[in-house]
C-alpha cells in the first residue's frame, strides 16, 4: 500500500505518492499562491486528488515542514516561511483527505529518507547533516530518529562555537555554528565585506550587487586565495567541519551523510568537512565510518515523509 | 531472580547481588593482588562463591570494565588499569561461574544504573557526563543506551575544544576536552604551576609536594582568586561546560546527569556546568531538562552492571 509524501516550502510543496520501498510513483509541484494554512491544504487537496481518490491506494500520508513542530501533535508551533504560529495543519490535512497525516520536520523527514532507502540504507547508525540556508543535523541510533525530551534534538545549527562575542544568530542567541556556516549568513557575511568597501574579487564577481552573493561565488574567491572570501570560508568551515567531528567522536555513526542546497553546491566545503573528520575525531570513531553525500537528492523528503508516516 | 554486578577496577573490584529493581543486596570488595586475568577471575569467583552457589540464585552477571571492548564480546580489547589487550574475560568469566556474563564499559553501567534506578529513573531521553580522572558520558535515547557503529558512542573526552596547537590528551590526540577538564590533568596542570615556578597559593596548599595536588585544591585557590589557578580552572570549565551544553542542544535529554569523582567532589564545576547550560544551550532544550547529580554513588556502576546483564 502506497503513502503520499509531501514537501512543504514556503513558495511550494512537493507531494508524491511513494510505496514502500521509497520508490516515488508520482510526482507534483504545488505552487503555494495563498499560505493561509486552509488555502494550503486545499491546494495539496485539489492537487493530490487522483492519487488520493483513486480506489483508496494511499493509505497514510506524511508532511515534512520547515518550522518547529509541537510533539507528535501534527500542530506546526513555528514556521516562519509560511507565516504560521501555532497552526493544527495535521489535524486540518486529515479531515480534508480522509486518511491518516502525520507531520514532521523537514531536515527528519530528509534524513529518514537517506536513512532507509538513500545513503544509509542498511545501516542503523547515521548522522544526516545539512547545510542550506541554515545548518541542521538527523540523528539515527538503533534505527530510530532522536527527537529528544522536547523534539528538538538534532539542532546543530545552533551548538555554539564562539562561547563569548560570537556573531548573532536569527535563534536570537550568539556564536551558533548557523550564525559562520549556514547559508544566509555566509551571505550576509559577504555582503559586510561589500558594504564597508574592504578589497576583494568579490566586488568583481558580484558585480557589486548583494544580491547576487552566493555560497559558490565565496568558495570560488576562497579558492582563488581572496583574503576577504578567504577568512569568511576557512572560519565557517573550520567551525562546521570542528562541530561535525565532535558529533562523530560522540555518536560513533556508521554513515556520516551530507546534504543541503550549500553543500551539494560547494565541493570544497565537503573537502573541508572530510579533513576535519579525519583530524579530528577519535580514531575508532573512524573505523566504521563512510562519509557520503545524499543519494536521494530534493526526493528525500518526500520520501522520508511518506515513510515516517507509515512508523 | 537477582543478578550479579561487578565493577572492575585496576585494584580491586566491587561485587554484589543486586535484584531486578536494582537493590543492592549484598556486597563484598575484593583486591585484585593479581592482575592477570586468570587470577582475577579466580579471585571474582572466590568472593561470590555463595552468592553463586547459593540454590542457583544468580541468574546473569554484568561486569563494568574501565577500558575499551569489542562490541558484546566480552572481549576487553585494552584495559591500561589492569594492563590488558584482547583479553576473552566475558567467556572466562562465564566459564568459571556456569552463568551468561556481559561486559560493558564502566561508565555505560553507571549511567544505566542512573537511568533505569536512580536520577534518571523513569525518563527515556538521558545524557550523563562523568568528570573524574578522566571526562566520559553516556548518552540514552528512546529508553536505549548508545552505543555506535564501533561501540565508542560517548567518547565525550576526546572531543576538540581546542582546534590547533591544543594539550596533548592521553589518547596521542591534541585539544581533547579531557586534556583540559580530566582529573590526571587538572592535576598534572597544576604541576606545571609548581614545576615552573609560577607565583601561586597552589605552592603553599600543596606544602610544593605535587603528589598533594588535587582538583579540590584547585577549586580551592581559583576560588580564593589565585590567578594561576583561576587560569586552569576557568579555562577547564568553560570548555566543560561549552561542550556540554552543546550536547544538550543536539540531543535535547530530559537528564543531564553528573557523576564522577571530580564533579560529586567539586560543587563549583557543577555550578560553572549549570551556568553554561543555561547561557549555551538553545532555549527549547532547556524547557524539558533536569541537572542533577547522580543519585546511586559508587554503586551506580554495580546496579548498572547487574541490570545490563539482563537487557
Amino acid at each position: 500500500m502506497p503513502y503520499l509524501g509531501i514537501d512543504l516550502g514556503g513558495t511550494y510543496a512537493r507531494a508524491a505518492v511513494v510505496d514502500a520501498d521509497g520508490r516515488v510513483e508520482a510526482a507534483t509541484k504545488i505552487a503555494l499562491v495563498d499560505r493561509a494554512p486552509g488555502a494550503v491544504v486545499e491546494a495539496i487537496a485539489r492537487a493530490t486528488a487522483d492519487a488520493i481518490s483513486a480506489g483508496g491506494r494511499v493509505e497514510r500520508c506524511g508532511v515534512g515542514v520547515a518550522g518547529m513542530l509541537e510533539g507528535d501533535t501534527g500542530v506546526v508551533a513555528n514556521a516562519p516561511n509560511l507565516g504560521w504560529r501555532d497552526v493544527p495543519f495535521g489535524t486540518l490535512l486529515a479531515e480534508r483527505l480522509g486518511r491518516p497525516v502525520r507531520v514532521v520536520n523537514d531536515l527528519s523527514a530528509a534524513a529518514w529518507g537517506e536513512f532507509r532507502v538513500g545513503a544509509g540504507r542498511g545501516a542503523s547508525e547515521v548522522l544526516v547533516v545539512f547545510v542550506g540556508s541554515g545548518v541542521g543535523s538527523a540523528i539515527i541510533t538503533g534505527g530510530r530518529l532522536v527527537r529528544g525530551a522536547s523534539n528538538s534534538a538534532g539542532e546543530f545549527g545552533h551548538v555554539k562555537v564562539v562561547s563569548e562575542g560570537g556573531r548573532r544568530c536569527g535563534c536570537g542567541q550568539h556564536g551558533c555554528l548557523e550564525a559562520y556556516a549556514g547559508g544566509h549568513s555566509l551571505i550576509a557575511q559577504m555582503g559586510e565585506v561589500l558594504a564597508q568597501g574592504i578589497p576583494s574579487m568579490l566586488h568583481e564577481l558580484s558585480g557589486g550587487d548583494p544580491a547576487r552573493l552566493t555560497p559558490v561565488l565565496l568558495e570560488q574567491a576562497a579558492q582563488q586565495g581572496d583574503p576577504a572570501a578567504k577568512e569568511i570560508y576557512d572560519r565557517a568551515t573550520g567551525h562546521l567541519a570542528l562541530a561535525i567531528a565532535n558529533l562523530v567522536t560522540v555518536l560513533n555513526p556508521q554513515f556520516l551523510i551530507l546534504g543541503g542546497g550549500v553543500l551539494s553546491r560547494c565541493p570544497g566545503i565537503i573537502q573541508r568537512i572530510r579533513q576535519g573528520v579525519a583530524g579530528h575525531a577519535t580514531v575508532v570513531s573512524q573505523h566504521a565510518l563512510t562519509i557520503t553525500e545524499g543519494a536521494l537528492g530534493d526526493d528525500s523528503g518526500i520520501i522520508g515523509a511518506a515513510l515516517l508516516s507509515a512508523e
